[in-house]
């Protein structure tokens, strides 16, 4: 008998008649004659209003403590849906992070999963019962309540279902799968019914947020075939598996876009290398996340070095370079306005003037380009953000998505 | 260095305000040169509001499940008042019950602690941290969350200190401690300084709610003093203690009163061993707690057989006695309408005329009555509801209550 497991998110159970339709569509899928594992997010905005209510006792809550309250959205929705499920007759029982074995390491509020110890899910399951697992968090080996941080749910059923050998892992979210485009800026855009582990990662980390990198990390690495699909519908969603590349016929998966960039310009830095090592060994040392990184100028020794960081941790990025500059002449311009808009798809790395293409679309639009970087299975522009939707609907239009995969 | 046990219930940490008001007491008392172990209840009216969601979902939710859910309500409040005594400056830790060693039996909503392992609590302590331990709560030695019943964080407070060997167990209440009668019926009812545990356990189990029984059962059972106190002042409160009797000058300690009893009458019942038995090993068997019974009648071999259940179990002892019935010829009466008030006092026993005191002054007050029953430290009379707060104030003032002790 197969196992399957499920995964819901907030939305799909912000409220009792929502839960009742879970429980339903469980039910439905054992009867089908699967085993079925659910792991679950706190319901709708529990999450955010648990966060705003440690706000107004400390501006600073120990991160240990977080866990601890926020872990309650996600065990009072487990709880609700267990009754919701036995309700109908089928038996069920729901465990934490802790019970269902998800074992983290102790960064508390993003936590990262070191191994699930299956044995208690797999005693449960072994007596006919559906498993309800709380998504979001864990307990590390000093018996302490971590979370995942934001969307870790995701990683929670991946990482079960690898550790169960499951034979897919279901994400059910408010959209029907993963799209060409976002489309609320490009109506046309249309659902991929397949798409590669690679080309996912690359999607969900520029923005297309339907799934979490880290989920579709492990699931490449344990390779767990990943469903994305609606919870309002029975229709097929997007796959998200390992595609056989020889008999991919396109080259361009979807366009993707991040608002939440800014850009900062070192102006006239020493080109040797231990300046660029100061600088992004400094900046992670703060825990700032780099991203696009280019270095241009030809007046060596000296150039201009560009890369952007998130928007939040800007501030934290332009006082670590205060702080390393010293006497050195260089300057630093940072610019809030940009955003990032990339193409991807595995079949590029084949393909090539694909990049040139999408140069040629965004020019046509008269859009000018900041940054350009690539790898082997995208290219991202940085744009100013006042037209990154405009770029989102030329690249998707050029590459002609909207006539599926 | 003494450790002291404070335990808040769910007014004491209602909102922001009164959760930083429970911080700096907390913190005040660590300044005073203790350690100090906190344990709380679930904030305001947060367990009714969960109880409410579960029915929203199924009339009839598995007690294990809705043990899941409700844990959910301590936990919240023990992160919380980590976060504000972390804002004070003082190292804090918070735990559930299970990472507080408190381990239950497996009667899921009702579950009785079996030990308390104090080893967390006593680590976390030896680095200099307030360890706050959620009440209510437990884990079960199959690795499932328990709660201990309405009140149960009193039993958590108390089981906790005894494990620690703390020097009083402090119990936050909104009221100033326990008075010799209910002050809403009795305006000149006194604080008492003094209780002894048995006499409290009288108190508590007949309506006098500042203590949970169970509670002071343990207390008794392992010497931990019991400071009954207000939330919101730094007056003493009352202790309650072993009691030397010898010195004890009054014989009458306080007056409680219970509305919430339902007197059933067997009229014609045989009085061989053999039906006794039977009526109360079934009524016993299908969880039926039954409290004063008294048999009374010359017509051997029958009589008249009564005894009072709470409102909420008259339909079920009803329902019992009638599958038992049979074709005997007895036949059962009942009334709803009566309430059972009590004068208790540890002098009681060697002071002979107590009973027929608390008659007099009920007679005084033309309050008839039902049904009589007596220990050593009580004597309680069922009276009609209607008349049950002039019965409280006859016993009061016969006893000269409003005097102290």
């Amino acid at each position: 008998m197969a196992i399957i497991v499920q995964k819901y998110g907030g939305s799909s159970v912000a409220d009792t008649d929502k839960i009742m339709n879970v429980a339903r569509r469980v039910v439905r899928t054992v009867q089908e004659g699967h085993q079925v594992v659910v792991v679950v997010s706190a319901q709708g905005k529990t999450t955010d209003s648990l966060i705003r209510q440690a706000s107004t006792i400390s501006s600073n809550p120990p991160k240990r403590e977080l866990d601890m309250l926020l872990a309650t959205g996600e065990q009072m929705s487990i709880a609700l849906l267990a009754m919701a499920i036995d309700s109908l007759g089928q038996p069920v029982i729901s465990l934490t992070g802790a019970q269902g074995g998800i074992m983290t390491d102790t960064q508390h509020t993003k936590a990262r999963i070191r191994e699930v110890d299956g044995e208690r899910i797999c005693s449960e399951l072994s007596k006919g019962q559906v498993v309800i697992v709380a998504g979001f968090q864990g307990i590390s080996n000093s018996n302490d309540i971590t979370t995942l941080g934001r969307g870790g749910s995701d990683t929670t059923a991946v990482a079960v279902a690898a550790a169960l050998k499951a034979e897919v892992c279901e994400i059910y979210t408010d959209v029907e799968g993963v799209y060409s485009a976002d489309p609320r800026i490009v109506p046309d855009a249309v659902k991929l019914d397949v798409v590669d582990y690679d080309e996912m990662l690359e999607l969900a980390s520029l923005g297309a947020m339907v799934l979490q990198p880290r989920a579709v990390e492990v699931a490449a690495v344990y390779g767990v075939p990943i469903h994305v699909r609606s919870s309002f519908s029975k229709e097929r969603g997007t796959m998200i598996k390992e595609v056989n590349l020889v008999e991919r016929e396109v080259s361009v998966t979807g366009v993707a876009y991040d608002e939440n960039c800014a850009k900062i310009t070192l102006v006239g830095i020493p080109t040797d290398i231990g300046a660029l090592h100061k600088v992004f060994s400094s900046l992670a040392a703060e825990g700032v996340n780099v991203d696009m990184i280019v270095q241009a100028g030809t007046s060596t020794p000296r150039a201009d070095l560009t890369f952007t960081v998130t928007r939040e941790e800007l501030s934290t990025a332009l006082s670590v370079i205060g702080s390393i500059q010293g006497d050195d002449s260089w300057r630093t311009v940072c610019d809030e306005d940009v955003a990032k808009v990339s193409i991807v798809g595995a079949g590029m790395m084949t393909n090539p003037g694909v990049a040139a293409r999408m140069f040629a679309a965004l020019s046509e639009e008269d859009i000018p380009v900041y940054v350009v970087s690539t790898s082997e299975i995208k290219v991202s522009c940085l744009v100013p953000r006042s037209r990154y939707q405009d770029a989102v609907k030329a690249c998707h239009g050029k590459f002609e998505l909207d006539l599926g995969n």
